[in-house]
């Protein structure tokens, strides 16, 4: 792993024996524990097509091999940049409209994997999350991040909507009035305004972070499995039904703003700014 | 505009050019905000017959006009002192009984509007929010709240219920054990509270209020319109079915205790009290 | 009653003057409020078989009764220790799983009673709450808390599930990813993170804690009692047939666990454990 910086370098684990191999990612199982690292940090882990089919196979993978909790983590100094601007760049045979469907699609799939997840998902938030990174949080069990963290959902800037649930979880979570200033203005949490208004589950020093949060990690990988997943699925099934359905509506509202002029105009300007750099 | 204070006292802006005119409230659309300013400071911006109506006809032509955002806000040192009282004194050919049924039309209007206002909607709370004009807080996108700000819904003490669907969003935004305190018992919020709880996005000292809320408006103004307004019809839509039918449960209710003995001498004590001083 | 310590010990009021008599209860009926106190300090007021009846009891009959407002409180140092699991001991002639569908029952109609009591309920929680005595507090109106009061679920590590609709109610009031730690990883919250929450409404000093909230309580039970009624019943009835069905579907999934090898390990261990003291 060629960590971007060093704080929350760490060794490499050994890849599962069985499993799939991966481009994006890197998977590992260790002390019934599965390991989903996201493994773009050049890229500051930016979701490409490719990563968001990987980590759906990875989570698919997780939810039936023997380990009793799954993590998420990002390699290097960013949790995850959040959806690769670069996937519109592609454009299939179909044109704009083909390549706003098929990203919805991608979407929609994507979110479900999270939302039908059977085990305790617990989120190791080593750095920035953005975008769609940030937003499917509201669907992890446990958030862990660093101080160094942030929490930033920048949708109406770039002429999109909320997606990953986070028009329903984060409202729910911190109250619309919190919610709002995040997924409407663009807001930033800071890792202790994300903890105080209860995205996160706790905020640790970051020269500590990955000691203290994988020494819990341990311990709780050693408590009955079975009452675990049991718990989590209870949770979680009371607002099943009303997730997926969140799901569509986010997915259907999202692909009429990629084809809208305000989504590509401010597509287009983001490029041209990075080009000038 | 008559302030009773110094502190929160602005120049009037102008009023929209081709839109009605206003007894209570003074209505003006600059830099794509449309400002609804409660304007009867004598009565601490109490809401009377008249200006339900009229907030009600103004959030309308909001909805339609050219703006991106709609701001809530009160002439004078107070936001808004609730329901004004002296309703419940002018009694029509039905008595009593007519007088509530109509009251209870009126409020359900009132609060509907709040519900279907598809654009974002930001209160700028410069002072003391009692009843109806804090519990419908819970349907603004963001509320912005000066530190001389208090947060008061004392139902229980008149011998009435709550309304402005704050039955279903406070114990939602913070909690049961916050909301009860809050519904039933009359607890009074400071701003810093209500901000702790989430029914405030942000308080600001008194001394830069204006300021400082007004750039961050006008800067907001200037996103994306159309991916403002779906985004917040997004967040909405999830609730929306629940919200109306928690309105019409609060009003149904009420109605009720409007012509019950505690009600009624709840409110003749208060008018014999006031008679007093 | 024979308190475990000084700290929280009172004067035992006079008994209901015509009102059934209780073994592990002490049911008093005084200005206008009918306190249920926990009476079982040897045993840290652990709810066995007859406690759960007696309570269910207990507020059938302060519902019916002339008071304003029901509080709930342990006498002794602790609040209440949880499920009794001797209750676990006891084999009827139908063995094991006669036992599991039996103890389903009586906790379904014990949360039930929570869900339907129809007047403000409140707990004064005096000391640590453990289990079932923790999760039930999603259900009062209002929590107060002495600063000694600690908040522990040790579900998973007894191989169970959560119940008393907290894997409902606990979410909604603190968001999931606080919600998880406690619920599935064991956390003990102090009164004071219990607080920051939004599971409490508010802690006070030991030293004045009696003082002060029952100072308080008196007041709140002068106010109208219909109107408290009816708010308390519109608050809760937006979420009542969705709070029934959770009960049921923790309950099922409980009866389960209750039978899994996971769970009986568990318990075999604790029982180990206190028995090598």
């Amino acid at each position: 792993v060629a960590a971007e910086g060093g704080s929350s370098a760490e060794v490499a684990a050994q890849p599962a024996a069985s499993g799939p191999t991966y481009k994006t990612l890197l998977v590992t199982t260790e002390d019934k524990i599965t390991t989903i690292r996201l493994n773009r940090p050049s890229k500051k882990n930016a979701v490409s097509v490719e990563m968001y089919k990987e980590i759906i196979e990875a989570l698919n993978q997780a939810a039936k091999d023997d380990s009793v909790i799954t993590v998420m983590t990002g390699a290097g100094d960013f949790y995850s940049s959040g959806n690769d601007l670069t996937n519109f760049t592609q454009l299939p045979d179909g044109g704009v409209e083909q390549l706003a469907k098929q990203s919805g699609e991608v979407l929609r799939q994507y979110v479900r994997a999270y939302i039908e997840f059977p085990k305790p998902l617990i989120a190791v938030v080593n750095g920035p999350a953005v975008g769609i990174s940030a937003t499917v949080l509201g669907l992890f069990d446990l958030v862990y991040a660093t101080d160094r963290a942030t929490f930033h959902t920048p949708f109406s800037q770039l002429g999109q909507s909320p997606e990953g649930c986070s028009s329903y979880t984060f409202p729910k979570i911190m109250g619309t009035a919190k919610a709002a200033e995040m997924l409407l203005f663009n807001k930033k949490l800071t890792a202790s305004q994300a903890c105080e208004f209860g995205l996160v589950t706790e905020v640790f020093p970051d020269s500590n972070f990955q000691t203290e949060v994988w020494t819990r990690l341990k311990n709780y990988a050693k408590l009955p499995p079975n009452s675990l997943a049991l718990s989590k699925q209870l949770i979680r099934s009371t607002e099943r039904e009303r997730l997926l359905q969140v799901n569509d509506a986010e997915v259907e509202r999202l692909v009429e703003r990629w084809l809208s002029d305000e989504c590509m105009n401010a597509i287009m300007t983001f490029f041209q700014a990075k080009a000038k750099l």
